[in-house]
């Protein structure tokens, strides 16, 4: 897979709204940062309609819902689609509670997204399949991913992003497999929600929006892997520092040698 | 002190549910995420019923305190009594404000907590003893910590715990001393906070609650210990980057060889 | 310019509060540790009369307004006002959306601040000059920032400081530009909202407060600087874990060397 969006998205620097939870909001700025993006965190039902119709994307995470946020990503959302800008969706935990559950449901009926990107417990819990997700961690089971991908895409008409070692990135079609993971990437929280917002990033680029999120993906995960030659499965402090170093230098060149995606 | 709890720790990888500041909670997921637990960071009064049910422990941190947020310190603090798990309270800075004072009244009244843990301003102010608390800082006071910690432990029914360059651990009879500390973890924020999230993942283990705590407490110290071998006093930022290493690569071995424990 | 502020701020190590967004809310706290002062981050309505009385500097920072801060940073800063503490404006992003507009002007209608630091695209916003500001990022202009920290200064009867590759600040009259600049401070998020706590922390030092605002912005650019030295570009994460260390290790004569310091 060849593509010069990473040079792209550093001479654009497209303006990324992200609405998202407290634990990671200083990591998804610096990601994006690190990426060559300008990041702005923003839950105030004051500026949900302004701040969509000044930013390319809209990136909503409900890691640490409140029901004040729940309505400025309603109102945020509507101005996103209104605006025509991307949207994303990482419903974080979502299987967890029912005010999550009830949440996502509302999102998802009132708002067009082009992606919704979880971990494998959050995006089996959207397409109704088995599975034990523990908290807002993946958890284990036994499901069918690719399918799973697909059943969401469809069911939603969007793009679906499964993470973890390995990545499915279905369009409701095609299947995309990235196997570049790195066993550090669960053990850092918000390495989720920041592949949310790059994901967001990319989807500012030209092209169709599959092939975007492929290369969003296959790009955060060699960004990760390429840490990970240099580190033991316990440095996981160090790891989420080099990791922002990594996305910052991290070159199309590199990504298309590193590169290991099969389609299904 | 010989143990295998940061082995069972691994193996069980608890679910812990934070209540906590804004300032630590993405240091404290990673901490906890380190250790091999898994966090979930929630403040949302509609999730405070279902969360303690389906988590091993709780953990209540007043950090950044808002009157929203009591609400749900209180709802999941007795959601966590009736589902018999754990509950830590981390006072942070009570002795500064007035609805800090009031806050953790309201708390220690309705709630039945297993650990109380906080720094020697905190824990002497809920002793009524004589200190000289700085904010969220411990301060300096000539009081004796052993009897606090036994005063305090009494007065709660509960352990209570007071950090500092030396550890006082109290079940309101005995008290434990470890003397693992280092100076470069009063010069990180968070480092009491998530020791407060580590105290609250040991104690869904299979044990005496005091020397769950006296483990927990020792581990810590020496994840610290081992990093500040290698840094100089003023390498605040490497070591709060190294301890999440340090806490993700210690073994019962090492606490057992390094562990500087007394006992009154 | 030679002074001993850093020695004096470790030795009185003030206690600073802060009302700041929950994007950086852990750097601030761990740069001002660092530093040797002591942070308490805190927005909650209740404390907002007294923690102004037990600290000795109010920094407010707007990046990540909720209605409800508004109101507390309003109480805030008149408690700070009536108690004779310095008080700091951040005004993130301010040109971004109308909430932020009109925060801004009511808290500089109600309150005496003693400092605005912000970027070139804040402060040419209140300015009313032109200028290309995107988003929290400086964005890009062709104004006299010489001009416009003057205007800034005058029309608010405070010290103002604009941060960037060259520093400026002016109390209305004189002009400072500092040349000790880095390309990594834009690249982190919270570079600008970390100084401005600095910026609280040397305004409780002896001293004419345009020399102590010229001292900290000095003292933080060269700690950057002196970072910078051993990294490359990319290593946006490793700055941000390293400038920890730089402010922990900075001293008076380090900065005295490097200073690069003009007047107009």
């Amino acid at each position: 897979m060849q593509s010069n969006n990473l040079e792209k998205l550093r001479q654009q620097s497209p303006l990324i709204h992200n609405i998202t939870n407290v634990v990671v909001a200083n990591y998804v700025a610096n990601g994006l940062l690190s990426l060559g993006c300008s990041p702005i965190m923003s839950n105030a039902i004051e500026e949900m309609d302004e701040l969509p119709a000044i930013c390319k994307a809209l990136v909503i995470n409900i890691g640490t819902l409140t029901s004040e946020q729940v309505k400025s990503m309603r109102k945020a959302g509507i101005s996103a689609n209104k605006n025509n800008i991307p949207v994303v969706l990482d419903p974080v935990g979502v299987g967890a509670t029912t005010f999550r559950q009830e949440t996502v449901k509302t999102l998802l009926s009132e708002i067009k997204f082009d992606l919704i990107r979880g971990n494998a417990g959050e995006i089996a819990h959207l397409a109704q399949a088995a599975w034990n997700a523990k908290g807002v961690d993946a958890g284990s089971g036994e499901a069918n991913l690719s399918q799973i991908a697909i059943d969401v895409a469809l069911k939603y008409n969007c793009i679906v992003s499964i993470s973890g070692e390995t990545d499915y990135i279905s369009d409701g079609k095609k299947v995309a497999k990235i196997d570049n993971g790195t066993v550090l990437f669960p053990k850092i929280t918000g390495s989720g929600c920041l592949l949310s917002a790059v994901c967001g990033a990319f989807l500012t680029l030209e092209g169709k929006k599959f092939e975007l999120i492929v290369s969003a993906c296959t790009s955060y995960a060699i960004a990760g892997q390429i840490v990970k030659e240099n580190l033991d499965n316990n440095q996981t402090g160090q790891f989420y520092v080099e990791l922002l170093d990594s996305l910052a230098k991290l070159d199309d060149e590199t990504v298309q040698k590193y590169a290991k995606i099969s389609f299904e």
